[in-house]
């Protein structure tokens, strides 16, 4: 099995799912019913909201392990990797479930939210997710406990799930134009400065940063020696890059993406996000032309998005991230062209392949 | 310094807020115009949040190593028991926080509940119990990252929370009947078996063992002895009857209690409760008098709730729970006698103190 081998992933899915409903099962003290009441409940909770998507996180752990070993992994250094790859997953599913909440989300992954279901609602989502993110630390304990970087795998979750936590709260407070809210539409919060924070906080760090830190932790690269240091700061830096220009990307093309290709209607002029492309409108935009931003940005009105639109092509913002992509590519280029040890440049070169020109 | 001096808990306090906002003043790659944000939202979050209320949970840590050691704490240890003391408080602002959207509370300890704030909002709310829940982790580390225990602690707190999040789900799929949901009343679902299961899961083991545990851990009892291992449990066993008395005085106490002495105003019955008093009266009713409960309970209506009250004393419950508190009061002193090394019953017996007879 290689980090290309997706069936051989869920295959390991399919186990950590069968162990954690077995860990309810033992639970002590509980009455059969409430006990199958629980099982029936996280049964379809756990496979609808953690597998699905391109599972690039998770599959990242086994590339970076991969590469680090400089050869094809024992059955058991691929289910390690493996399981690990899922945390990261694990812990995406605890963010999108939290995240739609707080976001009045409708769909994801083509499906509705785990919210929307008649069956859930928001009170069980929200402790929902708290439960998929506890199963993390149940996960790893069952398989890592015994493992020299037992505590750092730990600490890299936390650490990161606190990332991610900082990031939301930027994000949050940077629209306070959101639906059911009355601020008045501010844009002197949409400043590049402060998406690139938010960015950094809330999808550089678990989307591109855990993984490949989770491979060097479980191949035994120390964070504390002078070596290790540099490896993992080395890898944050370029992760940051790769996960901004993600960001970037994800951003233009919720605007001009075609949905039929993108999977989804793009919304973020109606849920006045923090968008690259109106971060970067600011900066160009005339008097008039901010009026139009002002009168249109975070509505939810067809001819106000359109209009929003207009001025985005009339400041040629696909152009200019044209640009910005090559200018990014190259950057990537030559910082993972420095990365010692040499065989580890390949992970980074896997996830700037994943995302170079991508189209959704 | 002692586990009665509430002054010194409270300055300990004040030491561990002052380190989580440094450490926000210490994240990379922020705007100081961001990070001001952060550190203003957040001097407010945590003391709305986490000081206040009786404190017992934390205390309970400090009174336990006492026992455990048989002297005055040197002010080092004092230290310690006090910082894993607040933690056990920090994991209950995280679980309020969160209760407290899922439930559409209103007030807490006297004041808008976190949620209900203008500045703060659903949104952000759910963020911020979840770094509430993760500050427990970044100050775990700060202070007992070389502990010998420090794995153990870790787990303790992942094993307490996973609990209490089962608890959370039986309680609110055992009340089909909240608000805004529109399933009709189940009575079925009110069974003193399923109550106690829920009680165990959603109070007893974060209220009652957690503290108990810690001081176990801290003083380097270790649970993978023989020893050690009937320590723990015979813990667990009289946390988990404390905690089920504690929870029955409370639910007792929220319909017959004046509002005045209770500081609050009970709303069990409207809220369609899962309480020991309709799960009680369930086992006594006539089908004339079950009508009754069908018709009334789970409506904010105050003649129905009135109409409920009278039932419960013309089920004479109020009696019925003196003879229970009595029959309790009796167990847990039994139990506590037989608990090994001696001096660890002082802590059961601080803990029993503070719950007999208890008026609010």
């Amino acid at each position: 099995m290689t980090s290309t081998d997706k069936d051989a992933f869920l295959a390991i899915y399919k186990e950590i799912e069968t162990d954690l409903i077995a860990d309810i099962q033992n639970l002590p003290a509980l009455s059969d019913s409430v006990k199958q009441q629980l099982i029936d409940y996280y049964s379809v909770c756990i496979p609808y909201t953690v597998p699905g998507g391109k599972m690039t996180r998770g599959l990242t752990v086994i590339k970076g392990v991969e590469v680090l070993k400089q050869r094809k992994l024992t059955d058991k250094e691929y289910k390690d990797a493996a399981i690990l790859g899922w945390q990261v997953e694990w812990l995406q599913a605890f963010f999108l479930v939290a995240d739609d909440i707080m976001d009045a989300s409708i769909t994801r992954r083509g499906s509705p939210c785990w919210y929307k279901k008649p069956n859930v609602t928001q009170d069980n989502a929200i402790n929902d997710a708290l439960i998929l993110e506890n199963m993390i630390y149940q996960t790893l304990r069952r398989h890592f406990k015994k493992h020299p970087s037992y505590v750092q795998i730990l600490e890299l979750f936390i650490d990161t799930t606190f990332q991610t936590e900082v990031g939301q709260h930027i994000d949050t407070n940077g629209t306070p134009y959101a639906d059911g809210k009355r601020a008045p539409l501010d844009l002197s919060r949409f400043t590049l400065d402060r998406y690139q924070g938010c960015v950094r906080y809330k999808t550089c760090y678990y989307s591109f940063y855990l993984s490949c830190a989770l491979a060097l932790a479980y191949c035994g690269y120390d964070p504390d020696t002078t070596e290790g240091k540099a490896l993992y700061q080395n890898a944050e830096d370029i992760c940051m890059i790769l996960g901004e220009y993600f960001q970037i990307q994800d951003d233009v093309l919720d605007a001009f993406a075609p949905p039929e290709v993108l999977g989804k209607i793009g919304t973020d002029i109606e849920d006045a996000k923090c968008s690259w492309l109106v971060c970067k409108a600011l900066e160009l935009v005339s008097e008039e032309q901010k009026e139009i931003l002002m009168a249109n940005y975070g509505k939810h009105d067809a001819e106000g998005v359109k209009k929003v639109k207009e001025l985005y092509r009339e400041l040629k913002l696909e152009e200019l991230f044209q640009t910005y992509e090559e200018e990014q590519k190259k950057m990537c280029d030559d910082l993972i062209a420095k990365i010692e040890p040499q065989n580890f440049q390949d992970l980074f070169k896997f996830l700037l392949a994943k995302i170079y020109k991508r189209q959704k």
